[in-house]
């Protein structure tokens, strides 16, 4: 099995808060992640599939800039991720949640015969969800 | 000339905005941060002097530890940065303006025969502002 | 398929040495790693499942923080390993071998539905140990 | 299951050209990798096996470093891929074309009962590429 | 004193070799680096001075940013640097040469009242050049 | 102002006792330090002066790295520093006083005219000591 992997990063503002919990369970599930902070998130995503013989690439690079950037990037980079971004209202904003996200909005936009294989978001070096396509394994 | 340095690190939302410019002048200063965002800010601390005889440390970091936590992280961590911290409302939250005042927040709270040497503060891995004491250069 | 990883890090010293051999046999066996030394070492463990619906959470990192204190760092960090720690006792603590111990332990301490699937073990940034899950793959 | 991974580095100058395409195709292809460049890349050697009773080890750490060395580095360490290395004239240098010529290469080299179960082959800290054994997934 | 720092980095070819010197001197004084190889470099720009009263800003990154790529990357990145930089031709390209002339460069390219103060050159995670204003310390 | 800086790696074990405390003393002076432990420590070396117009050097790296070796790393690289090295014996072992020991025994080893300007020695990536000539400044 053969993938590439490219990384990239933005910034954003979020907080944890679920309208259906009281204050005190919000604090409860979410401590200080209640209050509006923010990350320098890096997101890593990895697409499988085989070398093209002309380009010896899986996919080119500069083409998944492309898809990232239009698909995450630009709505998220900046941005207050449950205020500003369209996809994400009303989300709770953890990682896992956002990380499948992601992974649902890149999956289609991958062209054939590349696949998404794997989209890796990082809310630091500490910490970081992971997403894998469930036919890959 | 000795120093020790430790560092830690704070999740923090903020944007720069500047009340007395007009939206355009905004934008065209800070560009997208204008827009509500954050990072995993990274805080350098270093502090000069002797090691003492008897533990043979400049600062015992622990010490330094509980001093960068009461006068810096309670403050900013997981905090929106101009609405929450008190000693950062209306300013103008550039690295460089925060990097000074955690200066001279820290300055006087280190305890003597030590002095702070220098503050780093990082945004990202990729920029950040550093203040040095003036009298130790 | 969807994990959530933190990363934890201790230091501990160690050596590498088998008492059934002769001086000769563990110098050809562990070379320097048979004088006492020791590593900063790096510890991620990844759990999976699916994020809880009112949390969001696969599980709540101060949650698997606590585990991870109690069933492990508490127990190695700043120790001598084959000497001060129970469960290292006349172990050859090679990171091949002390990742499965931390992966044993850890598992039947992940609370259900969530479910441990990896565990690494770095000595350094050069070099490494992973235990996954036999049943996840 | 249970990994080791070790971690190595090289210095070398590749460029991208398909002699079979026109300086036009190969520009649109390639963009500024035409051009004579290089990179710091970095090489991830992962072995699976189980630590032998004896050493604790999966795989010796400098046994696996004589076989990189002389497999992989003593060839393409501080050379100019296509122009010095036998086993990469003639071919497309992108990270995925030359992570799976190593793997080739590094997979008879490994001792049983361990075997070669990944290689990653990063050019920069962000694009790689990832070569799994397809019998251990 | 107050700096803001802005780390870019760039990918080039170089070798070792003063045509001065036969091709044994040539290797005794440059061992395998008289070879054809390459870096991912990284370059780290410090520019010392008082914030902007209105900005908050030593200087704007965006400026610095579009500086620091006509000066330096747009002539640099994707390059042989011997071969195909002009202001690098017939120099021995160790870091140390380079990095200084990368701040010659810089330094009357900042505009006022802001000023040079360091510019490191990594030519890898573990060796660098740096130079630093000499009216600055 | 020039400088060139390499980074070298080891692993030691240490502990802080000072057998002139009592046990409580050592505990609150050291806190769980004084317990056995290790760290990857992490060394770099800066060297100041002028490019030798031949070389475009100011010091050859190589001969760096035999002077480093010599000096030091031969002396602490996998050994447990109090008991181990003849220079450490009776020395408290904070990174404060190892890196002055460091520093002293470096600076005669440099070669002339290149002289000795920093020596930075990281217990972690989170805390490190700094000893720069006096004369440098």
């Amino acid at each position: 099995m053969l993938t590439i992997t490219k990384c990239y990063s933005f910034s954003a503002a979020h907080r944890l808060w679920n309208a259906a919990l009281s204050s005190e369970e919000n604090e409860q599930a979410f401590g200080m992640c209640i209050r509006t902070h923010g990350h320098n998130y890096k997101l890593e995503v990895t697409v499988m599939g085989l070398p093209d013989p002309v380009t010896g690439m899986i996919i080119n690079l500069p083409v998944l800039d492309a898809i990232v950037q239009e698909v995450i990037l630009t709505h998220v980079d900046h941005r207050f991720l449950e205020q500003d971004v369209p996809f994400l209202k009303d989300v709770l904003t953890t990682v896992e949640n956002v990380v499948v996200i992601f992974f649902e909005r890149l999956q289609p936009a991958i062209p054939e015969p590349a696949r998404l294989f794997r989209v890796r978001l990082f809310e630091s070096d500490q910490n970081w969800a992971e997403a894998v396509a469930q036919d890959s394994i």
